[in-house]
């Protein structure tokens, strides 16, 4: 992509109220999400459900934006991708994690992944993982709020990752130019399961700001 | 892992009825998830979406699997992954992908991914591509109803993979003893955005069986 991301901005006061109102609430759809997959109710009970979720949705879509998310807020100048599958506040995909970036320039990130990031049986789908360390890799390798985009990922899987509570790592290796390198893991309470190491790219418009 | 998976036996009518039931049950709230990340209605709205979807899933949960959904039912002796986040019938997450395998033994796919996929404004999130690349690869490198589980996986993004309709392919390049080495790709109708190879092991209890 070539075209600068414009960012519609908000005040602070205002990403409060929004966060207020739509964190808990994507959290009631995640719940349904994992019900959804868990359930063993009756057939009747299932098919009223079905109808209560579309007179919901029905609701919900009667002013909607035309097209995905986007990443349309700014506070302090940083985008707020609330659509994200990964970190996305509105998005009941997304876990959602949580990433903080400490004095030594790693990001970490404790999550827990439950029945819907299922692929072998208690285990989280390899492909669940790509995503997680995409991300974290990705987050890692914008440090000074210069986006970045994954040019090559490489995940090695160590063992099984179990479904429940883990924990991530991502750290920038080193800078080439425009090239910066990351590494990362992600670990269960016995340790790393699986490993990644990725080149992302800073894009030509961010380059030309310096 | 080295357990056997085991599977619970059902005949082709009850499969055949559970998916009545669950497909279009599952494909409410997938309807449902992307107007969650849509939605522009008013507080109030949203306030009273929030209560209704807290009713259904009480009522959902009243009676449900303890942990994930597994991969329970089999039917001609292959497992159905129900709650698969990338092909799973019951997981609203899941696009969901169905994959067919030509006689040229190719893994193709024609799939759909809208607002609950994006990374980059419009564009997929890399590490969706990566989770779909994942799980397809796998698929082509487990032909024969072997199970394989990914070792290694690559993806190279060469430009970036526009929301909207999409294709997949992967097949196997080769075999080394347990090791099945696959290659894939995504493309939109420009033509490829990422490419995938991996390489996906034959677990121990598998081999045992020949």
């Amino acid at each position: 992509m070539r075209e600068k991301f414009t960012y519609e901005p908000i005040t602070g006061a205002e990403f409060d109220r929004q966060k207020a109102l739509y964190e808990p609430f994507t959290q009631s759809v995640r719940e349904l999400l994992d019900a959804t997959i868990r359930t063993e109710v009756d057939e009747e009970t299932v098919r009223e459900a079905h109808a209560a979720i579309e007179a919901v949705t029905a609701r919900l879509r009667a002013k909607q934006k035309d097209g995905p998310y986007g990443v349309r807020y700014a506070v302090d100048g940083r985008g707020q991708a609330w659509g994200n599958p990964v970190i996305g506040v509105r998005n009941p995909m997304a876990p959602p994690l949580v990433i903080t970036r400490g004095d030594d320039g790693i990001c970490r990130s404790e999550f827990t992944l439950g029945a819907a990031y299922e692929g072998p049986p208690a285990h989280v789908h390899g492909g669940i993982c790509a995503l997680v360390l995409d991300h974290l890799l990705g987050e890692a390798a914008s440090s000074g709020n210069k986006p970045t985009f994954t040019g090559t990922i490489t995940c090695r899987y160590l063992r099984g990752t179990p479904l429940g509570e883990l924990r991530a790592e991502a750290y920038i290796e080193r800078v080439e130019g425009v090239k910066t390198f990351a590494r990362g893991f992600i670990a269960d309470a016995e340790g790393t399961t699986v490993e990644a190491d990725g080149v992302f790219i800073l894009p030509v418009w961010a380059r030309e700001v310096g």
